[in-house]
């Protein structure tokens, strides 16, 4: 076909005829002229038809075009502060592609269900199209941010053979004739292995828990990165937590200003987003609780709404370590100065957002992971191959999982996890 | 910790005392010298402790190093052309941080079952972790190869609703209340509907096939790359697929030279994969399994055996395009110079290393897609979110799938895709 002109380069043919395609987002008609705003995915812009300048055909193709309809528009391009975009087209011709059905998603409001139940398309709407492209933006600062710091990215199985985080919350399938198989909740273990071959290597895919939550904190799958480092202990390991969520944020800040305005972001609660992050202890953290009025028994873990409580009194993230060992996995390493905690770290995002960063330094003493895998019943067996990377050089080593809707809904402000992903899945959902 | 000096960095340090930190790869003793080859996941160096220069103790600690023990070592670098990665280390100190069990993987050679079994050390041998290295630059190259043109990430849901490329290789599992999901062939039709969003979408995830094949080119759960671009038709598709191959082999040519030295990897091969690639039709194919003695019949899909005899008449990748639509899925679009081709493109690997793309211009009639859904006895209720890109504002659309495993397994110049990804998932295999 010949070679298309997106939107968003028009700053290159300023003065110049182009043909551009996409779809009517909105059309609006005075008397002899009709405004039709192009999207093409790179941007919109106002395509202006003026009856006197275009042919009795070209203008009732214009008129033609529904919401959504496909065509092709050839004009010259102007600059024009007051249109969406800065520029305008003074169209010379309109040709039709398709003719698009009347539209279910009109400008009116919708239900949410109504909304998931189109989300094939409510992913064209200029929202859902910002969030996708913030989505897109964070996934490559992440991946830059590892990249640039001399990590090998690792990818883990989907397809398990055992659980990592607890056995109730697992999609559960037959794998030839090998049994049962699993999908996976964690690539943790395995960066592990990745990380004693490599020194520092991240996962990055999806991750899966049966979870029967329906909050909207929850999604069955979703993704999450995970880097993972040999020779990092906690200390580490927050430190690197902090830089990159500063670099995530910092980031997007920068270079997605036109979408969060399209989604009217408060920037300045992300503006905050600079190290240092406070860090308190878990028992700090009780405090705070207490303080608060909470009823909290140390030794719980933290509900949300504990998390709301703690976050509300920062301006930034704010980093909770030094755990109850009762209340986290099996492999976190216990603190050296006091048996009953263990030496991790969860990062609560501002705003309410809960927890977006959950890490630990591992355990690296062969009998002491041993023991705590009889104390968790278990199967042994199924660990070998992981209590091998404490037989054959074992080293301190540390981790951290991000979870990346949860990221992308904080970073946009958006109330729930399911428009942050392009086809969410939940309990009760999952189609389209 | 104290900051980690790493070997990929010891250009900076010539003439200064670093600490390093890592593994025991190999050692020698020569009298009162040993040497000892240290990794640490970012290279190799040679580390040579004199009698004469170090304690009794730091001596005695060399002494007990065995193979894959952890170690930190100080000393001063020098250059040293002779010596791995061009560095020797003169060491002063050397501590101890965990004296490994008798190693499994040894010098000599195993049994590839063996190996796999232990895939979580086996993925510490240099060859591995020149293939792995060289995944990582491929997946970025990948992405930035897309990034840069606009193209937007688009992950598309790993547990599905229903097939797409078919019922028989399926794996199953219950998804709550909902009666029985999938796990992911392939996320083009997902990202149909994010082209018609985005204009350019790319998604980039695991997909699944429960193929019953235990050949070296078949694994269950692979990483699939899959651009969608509105408006493109066959041969702008083939445009892109030509140049995304070529950036990718040039770009880890350029900067994966020791990775691919490891791998003895004859990199004339690679240096030919330049655009253009050849490109001919399915007929033209057939002539030349014909030709060679093959007993082909028209209609039918071209083997492994079939793309080998292909790909060896071209010195680099060849495009072979309009196969029978027979042999096709069902939401291709037919050659309108012929109804009995489907506007498809496989692309061959040389060597003998197969298809790695496979793509097509879509369907974009609603009533010839409809037929197409009856015709393959598919549920139409299934498909009527995807019918529904056809409804509202269709426009003509391309994309294609590569293989990442594959890819990886061409560029290394290994013959089985088990070794291309970090745990490998095939029909007698889900451990470790």
């Amino acid at each position: 076909m010949r070679p298309q002109v997106y939107i968003s380069d028009l700053s290159k043919h300023v003065g110049k005829s182009v043909t551009l395609k996409g779809w009517l987002y909105h059309r609006r008609s005075s008397g002899k002229v009709k405004f039709l705003i192009l999207r093409d995915g790179t941007g919109y812009l106002q395509c202006v038809v003026f009856k006197g300048n275009v042919s009795t055909e070209v203008f009732e193709n214009a008129e033609k075009l529904t919401q959504e309809s496909s065509f092709e528009i050839t004009g010259a391009v102007k600059l024009e502060p007051r249109a969406v975009g800065g520029y305008e087209l003074d169209a010379v011709d309109v040709k039709i592609i398709s003719i698009s059905s009347e539209y279910p998603i009109t400008p009116k409001e919708h239900g949410i269900e109504f909304l998931i139940d189109h989300r094939h398309l409510w992913v064209r709407s200029k929202k859902q199209v910002a969030v996708l492209k913030i989505r897109h933006r964070i996934v490559k600062a992440i991946r830059d941010f590892f990249d640039m710091r001399g990590f090998v990215l690792f990818d883990p199985p989907i397809i398990t053979p055992n659980a990592c985080e607890g056995t109730s919350t697992l999609f559960e399938f037959d794998y030839f004739d090998l049994g049962k198989a699993y999908l996976t909740q964690s690539g943790q273990l395995y960066a592990e292995a990745g990380a004693l071959a490599l020194g520092k290597v991240y996962t990055f895919g999806p991750t899966f828990r049966a979870e029967k939550s329906k909050t909207r904190r929850h999604l069955t799958e979703f993704w999450m990165v995970e880097p993972e480092m040999a020779f990092y202990d906690l200390d580490d390991n927050m430190d690197l937590a902090e830089e990159f969520l500063e670099y995530i944020v910092q980031t997007v800040l920068t270079e997605m200003r036109p979408e969060l305005e399209i989604l009217e972001r408060d920037v300045t609660k992300l503006e905050n987003i600079k190290r240092p992050f406070p860090r308190i202890s878990y028992d700090e953290a009780v405090q705070i609780l207490l303080e608060s009025g909470i009823d909290f028994e140390w030794g719980n873990d933290l509900g949300g709404g504990d998390e709301t409580i703690i976050s509300d009194k920062f301006d930034r993230p704010v980093m909770v370590h030094r755990y109850p060992s009762q209340v986290k996995a099996f492999y976190m390493k216990r603190d050296p100065k006091n048996d009953k905690l263990a030496l991790a770290v969860d990062v609560l995002a501002p705003e309410g957002y809960g927890e977006i960063i959950g890490g630990s330094q591992r355990e690296d003493d062969l009998d002491k992971l041993l023991h705590r895998i009889k104390e968790h019943n278990l199967p042994q067996e199924s660990f070998e191959w992981y209590l091998d990377l404490r037989r054959y050089g074992s080293v301190p080593h540390s981790g951290f999982g991000l979870g990346l809707e949860r990221t992308v809904s904080w970073i946009c402000g958006i109330e729930h996890l399911r428009e942050a992903i392009p086809f969410p899945r939940m309990i009760y959902r999952n189609t389209p």
